[in-house]
C-alpha cells in the first residue's frame, strides 16, 4: 500500500520534512498547517517540490469545530472552508480531514451535525475536494469511531466520508473489529500511530511527574490545612519522585523544594513570613553585551535616546516614554553574547521585597556599587536574572535614576512606544518549575497557565508570571532539551498605541523588521474579516494579529536580533491578556529562516 | 513545623543529597532505602553525617506488600523486619513508613490487614519504633487514606498510626476534609507533593506521546486488518505527535518511520519481505581502542588468550570457550576512547539475514576488506554499531575466522568464561524506540518490557532483545538526558558456570572486581537465606545477587571501565532470564563512587 507521513511527525523546516520524507521512501504527506504557514513557500512551490520529490499531498486539515455547530458559527466555518478549499487547489491536496468538534459551542445533534458535514462536503465538492470526518478520543460529543461512522452514513453524502486514526480508536479501548462494517470506499483516510500504555497510569505519574507543592495542579495547602485541624505536629515531608530533579544539581532542588514548603506554610497559616511586596511594573531592562554599537543602532531606530550615563560605570541609559534599558559594557565578556542580564522592577517598598525574598531564599546579591550610589537591593532569579528592587520618580523612595545625572531630561524622537510591556527570559531546562514558583512565592505574582508552543525543532514551554495590571509580565520559557538552554533568544516586548505607526518610524530609521511568510496572512484571511487595506498593511509590515475569545486584539511585529536579544512591537485593545501564542511557531520558523538577519 | 525531605527527591550520592537538604535548611530527611544500599557509608555513619549537619531522620521505608498476607509471606516479613528495625536503631530512625499491599497475594480482608498491622507493630515496639500505614493510590485492596485509617483503627496499637501523602490522596480525586475526623495523634507522618494534572489526560497522551506503530503498546496492525477487510485501499499514513521527534534529524526520523510501516505491514499480510534471520549467537564482539595494552590486561586477567592476528589489519582476537573480542587499533583517533563498535551475529544465512535488513531500510555497510578476506554482510544499528552477519566453524558457509590464521588453535587458561553472555549498549538519547524496533524488525529478535533505572545522577531506561534461548541478548539503555550520550558505558558480560571461581582466578591473575558498599550485603541477608559462608564469598568479591520469581538466581560481578567498556562475570541458573536489574542502582553508584577506579 502506498505510505504516508504527516509533516507534524518531522522536526524542521516543511523543506527539510519533505526530503526526509522522500528520501526514506514514502510516497505521500499529510501537510499539517502550521508548517505550511511557516513555510516561505507559496502553496504552488509546495506542490512542485512535492512533485519534484515524487510525493504526493495527502491530506491536509485546516478545519477545527465544523460539525454540530450554532447557525453563526457554521457560517464562518464555511467562509473559511472557502478559503481553505481554495488553497487546497493550489496545493493540489484533495482530502481535507475535519475532526470531531470540542467547541463548547457544540450541540449533542447527531442530525445537525449530519446535516452540517453534508453542506460542507458540497462546498468541498465543488473544489474537487473529499471531507474525511474522524472522531477525536477527546471530541465533545462524537469521541469513537463507530459514532463518527453513523453520522456520516446519515450524512450521506458522496464527498463525505470518514478518517480512522489507529491513536483516537485504541487509545480509548474501542473494539476494532467493528470497523469491518464500514464500507471500504468510505473510508477515506487511515492515520496510524502507536502510543506507550503507560502514560495514563497513576503509578508512572506518581514515579515520575511529581513536584514540590505549588508547582503542580494540586491544592496542597488545603490538603495541610485539614490534617493541621485533625491535631498532626510531625513534619512536613517532601516526598517528590520526579525525572527532571533526579537529574538537577541537588543544591538547587533542595533550596526550590524548601522554598515550596515556606510558600506553604504561609498558605497553611502556620507562618507569616514579610508579605510580599508585588512590583508595579518594570523601572527598566539591563543587557549586557560585549560591543554596545549594535545595539545602540537598533535602540535609536526603535526611537530610544540614550539620555545619560552612569556616574560611575559604562552603563548607558536609554529610554522613551516609560520604556527604560541600560546599555552595560562592564561586566561582558569579549566572547560572551548580548543578552539579558537584570531587570528593575517598580517597587513601593524594596526594602520589603528584599525582606520578602531573602525570607523565601532567594540569593541577595551583594551590593557591587560605589559609596555615592544609590542603594539598590537585588537578589538573583534562578536563571542568574538579577532582579532590582526600585523607585522612579517617587518622593519617598531614593530614585535610581539618580546615578544617572540628566536622565529623563532629554526627549527622544520617538516611535510611540510607551513602556516595557513584557520581557521573555529562557530558563535553563531543569528549572522551569522552580522559574514560576520563585516569581509567585518571592515577588508576589500570578503564574498563568503553562503553554506549549512548537518551534521547528522542538517543542518549548512558556509560562507567563504577571501582577494583577500586567504592569508587569515575564514570560518565562524553556527550550526542549539541556543542551539547549542557552541557544534560546531573550527578547524585550515595547508597548505601542498604535503598531502600525510605530513599525513605520522604525523602517524609516532604517531598522529591518522579521519577515513574515504570506501563507501566515493568507490565513489571517481565512480566519477574519479585516477593513480594506488592514491586512496588507500586516502583510507590508510583517505583523502578526492575535484577537482572544473576549475580542481583545493583539498586533505584533519583531526586529532582528543583537546575540540573544531581539524586541518586539505590541499593540493590546479590548483587554488582551496573552503574547501572541498561537503566532509563535510562525515567528520562530521565521526567525529559524532569518538566521543571518542579524543586520541594523 | 519542622521540615523534611526524602532523598529520592534529590540527585547525586547519599553524601550529596544530605548536604543538600542540610544547606537549603531542611529540618529532616526521609532515606529512600535504595540510597542507603548504595552508600559506602555505614548506618551509624550516615547517622552521624546527620547529626553533623542538624538533620534528623525522620522516616525510613524499607517495606514492601506487609498486610493481609498469606501467612508464609508474612513470616517472611516478620524475619525482614527484624533486620530492618535494628538497622534503624544503628540510623537513629524510629518511624518506618508501611505502604499498601500491590501483591496480587494480597487478601481483601481489613481485618486480617488490621491484625498483621498490629503484630508488626508489636515487633516495631520491641525497637521503640512507630509504623505509619499509608494507602498508595493503586494499592491492591486499600488505595484510599480514609481505608489506611479505618485498618489503622481496627488495629487499635499504640506504635501503629497512619502517614498521609498528598500525592496518593489528591490523584485519586478523595476528599481531604476526611482528614479531620483522624485524631491527630494517629497521623504519624505526612508526605507532600504535588503533580500536574494533565499527565492523566488523554489529550495530552495524543499530543505530546504518540510513536511509530511498533514502538508502543497498542495493536497496529491488528486494526489495520480490520480496515483492509472493510475494503479500504488509500494510503497508510502516521500521524505522530512525538515531542522526542520534534527535537530529533528529521532523515533519521522519517527512516524509523518508515521501518515501521515496512513491518507493520508485514504484519497485516499487505507485504512478504525476505524473513528475519534470527542470530544464534554472539561470534564476536569488537573493542576499538587507540591503546590496546589496558585492554589486554583485562582481557588477560580474565583469563582469555591472545590467539590470533588480523591478517591484513591490527586486530587481535581473544578467545576463551566460545566468547570472543576482536580489539581493533586501527580506527581510534588518538583521543577516542575505547568503546565497543561492532558485533558479529552468527547467523544460520548470513545472505540472508542481509536481504531482510536492507528491505528493513537497515544501512548496508560498505564492505572495507582486501580480496582474500572472507566475505562477512554488514549494516549499522541505530547507535552506530556494526553488526555483523556471520559464521563460526558451520561448514556450509565460509567461517569469519579464516582471516585469523591460528585462531581457535590456542587453548586459554581461562577463568571459566564460556561465552558472551549479553552486551549492553547505550543509545543516543533521540532513538531509543528506533533502537528496539530496529532489532525487532531487522534481526526478529523479541523486545521485553523497558525497565527504569535509577542512576544517582538520573533515571535511565533499559530494554532488552534477545532471541528465542537467549543465545543472543542484547541490552539497549539510554540516559536521562541528550548530553550524556556517550557518558555512559557500554559492556560486555560473560557467561561462567561458577562466578564465585571466575572472580577468585581474576583477581588472583591481578585483576580489580568493583567495589559494592556494605549496606548492599546486608540487605541480601534480609531478604534470603543463604547457606553458611556464601554471603561472605559475595561480601569479600563484590558478587550481586538476584532471584526471580520463579525462583531463578543470577549472581554477578563487574571489572574496572577501560574507555567507555567494562566487563561482567554473571552465572544464570534455574532459567532466570533477567539482568540484576534491582542491583543496578548500587552498581551504579558504586561505578560513579570508583571512578578512578580504572587501573589493571
Amino acid at each position: 500500500m502506498r505510505t504516508s507521513i504527516a509533516t507534524v511527525s518531522l522536526s524542521g523546516s516543511l523543506t527539510e520534512k519533505l526530503t526526509a520524507a522522500a528520501r526514506a521512501g514514502f510516497d505521500g504527506v499529510e501537510i499539517f498547517e502550521n508548517d505550511l504557514l511557516a513555510s516561505p513557500l507559496t502553496p504552488e512551490e509546495v506542490r512542485d517540490r512535492c512533485a519534484d520529490l515524487g510525493l504526493t499531498i495527502d491530506l491536509y486539515q485546516p478545519m477545527r469545530d465544523v460539525e454540530a455547530a450554532p447557525a453563526e458559527e457554521f457560517a464562518r466555518t464555511l467562509r473559511r472552508a472557502r478559503h481553505k478549499f481554495a488553497l487546497m487547489r493550489r496545493l493540489g491536496a484533495d482530502t481535507v480531514l475535519v475532526c470531531s468538534s470540542v467547541s463548547p459551542l457544540a450541540v449533542d445533534d447527531d442530525a445537525l451535525a449530519a446535516g452540517q458535514l453534508a453542506r460542507l462536503a458540497d462546498l468541498a465538492q465543488d473544489f474537487g475536494i473529499r471531507v474525511a470526518y474522524e472522531a477525536l478520543a477527546w471530541g465533545r460529543h462524537v469521541s469513537t469511531y463507530d459514532h463518527a461512522w453513523r453520522i456520516v452514513e446519515a450524512a450521506g453524502h458522496p464527498a463525505l466520508g470518514t478518517c480512522l486514526d489507529s491513536f483516537h480508536i485504541l487509545s480509548r479501548g474501542s473494539d476494532p473489529r467493528g470497523i469491518e462494517r464500514i464500507p471500504g470506499e468510505k473510508i477515506f483516510f487511515l492515520q496510524l500511530a502507536d502510543a506507550p500504555r503507560l502514560a495514563m497510569d497513576v503509578l508512572q505519574w506518581s514515579r515520575h511527574h511529581r513536584c514540590f507543592p505549588g508547582q503542580g495542579g494540586f491544592d496542597v495547602a488545603g490538603l495541610v490545612r485539614h490534617v493541621l485541624r485533625a491535631g498532626y505536629d510531625g513534619p512536613l515531608s517532601l516526598e517528590v519522585f520526579n525525572d527532571v530533579y533526579r537529574q538537577s544539581d541537588a543544591g538547587a532542588t533542595a533550596v526550590d523544594a524548601q522554598r515550596s514548603l515556606r510558600l506553604l506554610q504561609e498558605q497553611a497559616g502556620l507562618t507569616t513570613p514579610p508579605a510580599p511586596v508585588v512590583p508595579t511594573g518594570v523601572a527598566f531592562a539591563e543587557l549586557v553585551t560585549p560591543d554596545a554599537e549594535p545595539l545602540a543602532a537598533l535602540l535609536g531606530a526603535l526611537g530610544f535616546a540614550r539620555t545619560a550615563r552612569h556616574r560611575g560605570k559604562p552603563v548607558d541609559l536609554w529610554e522613551q516614554g516609560e520604556a527604560r534599558i541600560l546599555v552595560n559594557t562592564t561586566t561582558a565578556g569579549r566572547r560572551e553574547s548580548t543578552r539579558l542580564a537584570a531587570v528593575g522592577l517598580e517597587s513601593p517598598d524594596p526594602a520589603g521585597a528584599a525582606r520578602r525574598a531573602e525570607a523565601l531564599l532567594a540569593p541577595v546579591l551583594p551590593r557591587r556599587r560605589a559609596p555615592q550610589d544609590v542603594p539598590l537591593e537585588a537578589v538573583a532569579a534562578p536563571d542568574g536574572t538579577e532582579l532590582f528592587f526600585c523607585a522612579t520618580g517617587r518622593a519617598a523612595l531614593p530614585d535610581w535614576r539618580a546615578d544617572f545625572p540628566a536622565a529623563g531630561h532629554r526627549t527622544p524622537r520617538g516611535t510611540g512606544v510607551r513602556r516595557i510591556d513584557h520581557l521573555s527570559l529562557t530558563q535553563p531546562w531543569h528549572h522551569f518549575d522552580e522559574a514560576a514558583l520563585f516569581h509567585r512565592s518571592v515577588l508576589g505574582l500570578r503564574a498563568q497557565e503553562s503553554v506549549d508552543v512548537a518551534d521547528p525543532y522542538g517543542l518549548l514551554r512558556s509560562r507567563a508570571v504577571t501582577n494583577a495590571d500586567g504592569g508587569v509580565r515575564i514570560v518565562l520559557t524553556v527550550g526542549p532539551a539541556p543542551a539547549d538552554d542557552t541557544a534560546h533568544a531573550q527578547h524585550i516586548a515595547l508597548a505601542t498605541d498604535d503598531v502600525v505607526a510605530a513599525a513605520r518610524r522604525f523602517r524609516a530609521a532604517g531598522g529591518r523588521l522579521l519577515p513574515i511568510p504570506a501563507n501566515y496572512h493568507d490565513d489571517l484571511a481565512a480566519r477574519y474579516e479585516f477593513a480594506d487595506g488592514e491586512l496588507e498593511t500586516y502583510r507590508e509590515l510583517g505583523i502578526f494579529y492575535d484577537r482572544d475569545a473576549d475580542g481583545g486584539v493583539f498586533r505584533h511585529c519583531y526586529t532582528h536580533t543583537v546575540g540573544r536579544v531581539f524586541f518586539e512591537l505590541v499593540q493590546r485593545e479590548g483587554g488582551y491578556r496573552g503574547y501572541g501564542a498561537p503566532n509563535a511557531p510562525v515567528r520562530l520558523a521565521a526567525q529559524h529562516a532569518a538566521r543571518g538577519f542579524t543586520g541594523g
